[in-house]
């Protein structure tokens, strides 16, 4: 069947974690420490003049219990076309913001870098529904992508949606990326808004990860930092790790239930801190194993400073 | 793998609606626009002397949000056989009189049929759980098809069943059907019952449609007829529509859960009448863009005349 | 796509059954007589050494309805490794005791074995959620395997668990299985006890079988038997059946939500007898029909015998 491939990946890991709120320390297995588990069908069609045909479908899920529950083409599920325009793509794919969101955080953006559980603006919509996607050609290595999405819900202006943009420059060990992307609720004017910047150059014995990001809503804001290196150690082995940081009055958010109505809880001034350090192993280009170590610190003016670390070692397996 | 195939197909549009009962006008994606987006597996073995064992299980789902909170096999499961008999299928199958139902409806019997939002015949139901279905051979262009399906909820002679069979005739330019539909909701002795006759006539450079139905329960009726035709245009464009019309005093249908309890809106006649154009351009075997319009008017007794509306324009790819 | 395997089955029967406990005769369609009907991804890597990594995703179904609200790699949901150490899997795979359970029963282990309707020691925890299972090399025919699964839903020494294993043996004509499953719920000391021994020898015109099992919560417990014979006639035909008994104070089970909380029923000591007869046809080497009787008794001190039976006509196709 020449017009469509199925694909996945399995990734699974066993994780020591000791809560930061509660103080507790829990051994359990869990799933997508590296990447979400999944699996997907995607083709290509050529129409001829370099016009392509295209859609992906792909439903993520937890391994550890089959995904009990979870239905639906939840990460992926769009068609469009490609061509010397660029890309165009309709349903729910993947925001501008999301596209580059992640690109130079250390440990793979995994369960193990450092930003995690330290951040708030990896909390943005990643990929809304009714969407529409579209991606310039690269131009001298520039490239750059918009994307929207509408709440379909209830009629008029109200409607919630998510607007988002991101312009993208790699050339040689270079690698720098801005992002932009504001959500707003169903009947509510204020946006929240995310601004994110990457950037990584590569040494060749190392490539060395920045990574900036701030979100805003009405006069509050909480800015974020991140600085790591990969280290490729050779015969398979690559360490990863870094330093994050989050300082700012959004303290979390609640009820992120699609972009119809996430709450932002401001509140005093917030720190947290994290650093971490994670080892991956290529058994094959396919197949992986990865273990490491994150520590995170939040600090609240008034209160006890809290401590949370996760110890975890996975398998990834691609097909 | 030879013995499974994976296909599907996803179709995405946006539409500018007017709602006939509200009068506002709302503007969004949507996907199945001409066929709903799915992804299926089938199969077929050779058994030897003209025996086959096939199955096909399929998934439908809205493509502008991946299908959220959609489950099962929810268009087609089944597993049967097939030869010199015929073929039968066991399981959630699409009943006889749906393979006839809509095949002489304009614009591809998509949302721009002149139909759509006119007829009420259309709201049979499809494919019923625990069904059987036959279909004959073919014998001079004559073919039919009976199915059965009963409801397993509960045990005894009150149980739900839809009952259906068919009877085409296609032979050159000419094309005519029959179908015949009865469903009886658990516990009720009372049946509704559904006629389809469907007929076209090919003139090479149009082919004109016309399509009657009738759904009557106990001593309430209402009937529907639709004309229309296709025009291919050269160049991978068709021009499609019509105009359809529905009187009657059944005025809807409620509650429609399988057919274990569809309710009957009786009330004073009232008529719907429609008109539609579509065009629909290939791109390749496999990919197409469509668009058009269709224009809705409901007339109850007593109460003030209502005009509902929609332009679309999508893409269908399949694979 | 040579990562990657898509496979499954459709298995669908009617069936009329009496009720044991209303005396109702019901006939109805269902699916799964033989196997559950499921779908399926799977796939293996040569990762050199004769390492592998491996994967498999299972989907079970109801095909008579496509389904409907089933969600999940629900039957198996696993990662791993294997090679000349044995095998590992983590996730949702089958249990040690699984392996092993059904191996020795008449009738494929199917809805026409004759312990179906009477035994309770089928109704261990199959596969459960977040769990471990190593298997064994084989040893001159001997090999083994064991798995444990543990509740994440709460933190602790009190959250739940599966841990079970098997010994197995086969050389010739000679097969033999103990496996032993002891199951806790949630905060709860006391452990459900499965014992089964499996043993059967082919004689070449008759494969005798005989299986034997103990539950055990407390002072309390139930110990069942089965004997049946497989019986190939020659052309595609295997007629099997037998005798199964189960008696003791554990009456039954509820609440079976995962490992987490199953209420195990203790009363009077009740006897269950039953019997059963079954021909199996094979089309080909996937596709085979079935039917066959199987017929139980319930004995309860102090309360009325009770009569149950089911007779069964099948399709079962592979792919």
């Amino acid at each position: 069947q020449s017009s469509v491939t199925l694909y996945g990946l399995a990734d699974v890991y066993v994780a020591s974690r000791k809560d930061a709120d509660t103080g507790d320390r829990t051994t359990a297995m869990s799933s997508g420490g590296v990447y979400q588990t999944r699996f997907g069908l995607k083709g290509s069609e050529d129409l001829g003049g370099g016009l392509k045909a295209n859609f992906q479908y792909e439903h993520g899920f937890a391994l550890e219990n089959g995904g009990a529950g979870s239905t639906g083409f939840s990460r992926q599920s769009w068609v469009g076309l490609s061509g010397a325009f660029g890309e165009v793509r309709a349903g729910r794919a993947w925001s501008a913001f999301d596209d580059i969101s992640g690109s130079t955080l250390a440990a793979k953006n995994s369960l193990l870098a450092p930003n995690q559980g330290t951040w708030l603006t990896t909390s943005y919509k990643d990929n809304p529904d009714n969407g529409l996607y579209y991606a310039t050609p690269e131009f001298g290595g520039v490239s750059g992508a918009v994307s929207y999405g509408r709440e379909n819900a209830s009629a008029g202006a109200g409607r919630g949606s998510v607007a988002s943009l991101n312009v993208k420059y790699g050339n040689g060990p270079v690698f720098a990326a801005l992002g932009y992307q504001t959500e707003k609720a169903n009947g509510d004017a204020t946006a929240l808004k995310y601004t994110r910047l990457s950037g990584s150059y590569d040494l060749g014995m190392a490539k060395l990860l920045a990574s900036y990001g701030r979100v805003a809503f009405a006069d509050a804001s909480t800015t974020e930092w991140q600085f790591g290196a990969d280290v490729p150690l050779g015969g398979g082995w690559l360490l990863s790790g870094g330093l994050a940081r989050s300082k700012g009055e959004i303290t979390g958010f609640s009820g992120d239930a699609n972009y119809t109505g996430k709450l932002v809880n401001v509140g005093p001034e917030m720190e947290r801190t994290g650093y971490s350090i994670a080892a991956f192993y290529s058994l094959s280009k396919r197949t992986s194993v990865y273990g490491g170590y994150r520590a995170n610190k939040i600090k609240t003016p008034g209160a006890a400073d809290k401590d949370g670390d996760v110890f975890a070692l996975g398998l990834l397996h691609m097909f």
